[in-house]
């Protein structure tokens, strides 16, 4: 679909980085829903530029809402929200238009479109353009909210710096405490360790990846289905439209390819009224359905492409070796920012799993 | 889109593992093209049951073409075919209707269908529905084949025994010795140190799982689209449809985000007329668009489920804990059958992205 | 979406009308639903051929069950059923691939396919796939009226002798003798005018043609959206994949185009608990939402175009001006077979609509 | 799909009548074409309200680019424009929101959206969303142009005059003649009829109604396909998307339901190199596939629902009776501003036929 996702719960986002401005439209939401723009907002602020160890360019990302919304609750109509490009410099792209920066998409959207892609700034391609997923993930996550269901994220490694991994449990408290923080842990100590990685990484005029885990908590057994609307499927498919996602996994993932069924088999018990299972290896999702258990998954980021290292590569106009060096305002590590993306991607794909009847 | 998947190019699967037949529909074909009916058939052997680490259950597994063939050639019209159900035991099951086997699609089914789905086998959710997926694959890979494209697996991993990795270039050769083996691996002499882990993991009635890699070849770069339709939605979306996967990455994935940037970012580089990169950890992919590298990625497979052992469980109707043995025929690895099912899924979503302008 | 239709609720049709069999996936049903395969059968004997002013072909048309029923009941699985292609005749059909029958889609089909389509008796385009819909129709059709929803429909003209209209308002008692019809009138008396005229153009080798008006009623207010996914886009959308059907109106139609919005407004009245409308030239659709009032549209069907009269026409593979006389069993007028067609369209749309949240 | 539809070049439409901004973004389209802004102005004005026989409102309507143009450009990534609501008279409507005023989707909307749906000025099912799908087709149509296809309308009737119908061929000077007018009809004398017949509706505070005419021209045979992607399924589920179309037909549509067979089949001839039909009965389609010749379908309106005379209906909140008057800026025909939306829907349409291989 492009930059359109969804069934029944629909989202297009469109916008170049350098442009007059980017925005969402969400299709399909439920009327007569009071939003908190606090909590929206609260989104905003943890994926923007310009924390500490974050790109310098400052921009205000308030998205302005044009559709959808009437006396503070959504209209049922398509829900439309963009968010103005001010603060763009675009003249330190412009020399470099014909020299693939490595691992950034200049070649392959050179190819793809004949060469009249907006280049400035990445253009569609640009990490910006997550603030779009972001604003429609804070959306939908205040709705699933209302029904009980929540999101929650943290960051489950910067390089080789790992913080634990959820739990079976997930309590209440845990995933209000994340959804706190703008550098959410379940072990805080790691804070300082993986900062010191980033900065690291700076220093040297490189760039650091990491994963991101995700929990949605509160869900009941019985949403998803086999086959190709498995949640799995799902959330994949919106996940690996997050810029510098490399990988995606569920529960244990690439690790149950490593143990006996016997220790990833998650056993079912009795709690009370529940049915729960004992562990959690499959990421609560069975047949690509839920089980009632959280699902827990994580996605790979690879280390910000934009790095001030030389670099050989090639000027693919004039095909010829070139040596680059990539100026500009970038993040050293994306990770960091790109926890609140993930939860929104997770948040919209829930919610379009649950407008099925 | 449940058991249908693709915008173009189109599939459709049904059926049910002891219920009267399974098939698949493909619709979206070119016309006029003429099938290799070996072809396809050597592909179903492949992930035919009966080999001699695999479940005793024994199936022609031929698929009967129903439509969309004429003298031979696709038609255009939507090509039809089943595997009628003859060789099924289904009171091995019926006992067990409502116990949760852990790590299965019991329970989860149980509640999404109140109760009414065709439990026998697993249903709808069986491993068997995959060859609806290879039957479909082999016909979509003949013609990726017939614009000098190609797709090969093999298996990265059983347990902790690890094949090498795909190389930066993959030799027509390459590709063409591991679409001959059923057991297809580069390092051939791990065979028998994963032959061997899959009879321990059997003879203590476990199971093991294991990770499959695959590689698209003879792609012209500008192929996919940033956001939702790129190439990693496309084949995460279509991958996650097999039962038993639980991660998928591309190119360098989990181990990306491990390392700098000026380690992961490939460099570009000019070789006679063409632009290429000195390494392949993007797994051919910037942007979600091909950069005309071969397209690699890897497909984590759980342990089978369904082990011999004792397992703690619940009667999910009656609400209590119970022990449960699985009885019936069930693989100890479902890794080696599931190589041409990553296959197939990979075929589809390529000609998927190939048939759109 | 090509031969798939439907969003929640999807079709997958497949088949040609001389291969193998045809056949239709039926992809979103909910669970635990018990068939009432005479209900099933009665509507596929009404668009059976073999009537006494229909084609003389004569099969049994009888759906076999491959998928998504277990016990008697929907599985939740895809339903799948095919017809097997038993009395065919190709031979009447195998000399003249390459002259384009007037009216029908040999030449287009042959340009769009590349002359690989399976040409003979139409092939994919044959009216005898309207089986599929037929089936698929009523299995939704019982999962509506069990919802309290019903279709009905009747045949509104063959030529220029017009039925009554549907009125304001219609009875179950209307909707259970329609649908007891294989012949359904408001005015019976019509039927034998009707059949003079069906008998009167085969005697001349020419057709007739005419409209079929549907009634959906016992559906809520508040079903279906504003813009694309309204009550007459899906309709519509269906309903064209019918063959010779050249035109749709819901309510007053072209008509409401002719008088003054005072006519053509439908004012609202308070009946007892209920808001219902005084009249009904909205077709039950204000916005491409349902009012509450019974759904209902008309669709005009062409002359069969199959004539036994000499007509002048093409070779378009030589490229030169012939004269053709079609030969070949063929209805002198399908609108009686269409009547139980569009019932099930409709049916299927309804629930599809009915299927989002 | 509610308000977005396509499947390789989707549309996406936002916003309320009295909201912020009204917008499109079009998805999919070629990258690097030069947009033509007069001849999107040029319709925009077409559209436009203020008209001496219409509405009073008066809105710059000027579309501004978010996205998707790059120096003129189209960049390959969404397209996106909106129109920002400026001269709003919302005090109008504000009293009469349980008022359900006949013909309008005020009590539909009211049970969709559970009374949040933003009632001012019909919401996001006003008419003024039109003005969305005459930029995007604008868009669609310039590419059109630029492959030697073109679309053009007129008004076929308004009440009871009635304008000629296209014939069988339809020459350049004829589509670039109608593109030129903004009341486009084939015999100028019948303007001023029409015009009286509009005058004296609004004299009596009422409204009429009419049919627009549109052809496809320059499409070449073998476009679009049987079953459900058809020319005609595309062309009617965005066409319905129109507020006020009731109906629509294709070539002969209603008329070939009383014709025999023999007069409604179009006898092909060779034309030099070319297959053409010696009449357009079947309005350039044959199985749902281009046979070549124009593509001519027509579309019922009906007549504007808001009349200034005293109408009975319902407060559907107090559940009463209720006499109301509509007052507030209503045109008394909506057909000729509705002739570039027509016009628009059928080039969005064929574009999106055209994207697929």
């Amino acid at each position: 679909m492009s930059s359109m996702w969804g069934k029944n719960l629909k989202i297009s986002i469109f916008g170049e980085s350098h442009g007059e401005a980017i925005g969402v439209t969400v299709d399909g939401l439920q009327a007569g829903f009071p939003l908190d723009f606090d909590l929206i907002n609260a989104e905003m602020q943890k994926r923007k530029p310009g924390g500490k160890l974050a790109t310098p360019r400052k921009e205000d990302d308030m998205p302005v809402i044009l559709s959808g919304v009437f006396e503070g609750k959504t209209t049922g109509a398509p829900l439309t929200a963009v968010i103005y490009n001010k603060n763009t410099k675009s003249s330190d792209y412009e020399k470099m238009s014909h020299i693939a920066r490595p691992g950034h998409a200049d070649y392959t959207a050179f190819v793809k479109y004949n060469g009249a892609n907006d280049y400035r700034g990445g253009g569609h391609f640009s990490g910006r353009l997550t603030a779009c997923l972001v604003f429609a993930g804070a959306v939908c996550r205040q709705i699933l909210k209302s029904q009980g269901i929540d999101v929650a994220v943290h960051i489950k490694s910067i390089s080789n710096v790992e913080d634990e991994s959820f739990g079976v449990e997930i309590t209440n408290e845990q995933v209000s405490r994340l959804n706190e923080s703008c550098f959410p842990l379940i072990d805080q100590s790691k804070r300082e360790l993986m900062e010191n990685e980033i900065a690291l990484a700076a220093s040297q005029k490189d760039s650091v990846g990491g994963v991101i885990e995700c929990a949605v908590v509160g869900l009941p057994a019985g949403v998803g289905s086999p086959m190709f609307d498995g949640v799995e499927n799902k959330i994949a498919s919106i996940v690996f439209g997050i810029p510098a996602v490399k990988g995606i996994e569920f529960g244990l993932g690439f690790g149950a390819a490593k143990v006996r069924g016997s220790q990833n088999n998650d056993e079912f018990l009795i709690d009370g009224e529940k049915i729960k299972t004992k562990t959690n290896n499959c990421g609560g999702i069975l047949g690509g359905i839920t089980n009632g258990m959280p699902v827990v998954f994580r996605a790979a980021f690879k280390p910000t492409p934009s790095i001030a290292k030389q670099q050989n590569t090639v000027d693919f106009l004039k095909k010829e070796n070139v040596v680059t060096q990539v100026v500009g305002r970038h993040d050293p590590c994306v990770v960091v920012r790109a926890a609140p993306v993930v939860k929104a991607a997770a948040a919209i794909a829930i919610l379009d799993l649950l407008s099925e009847k």
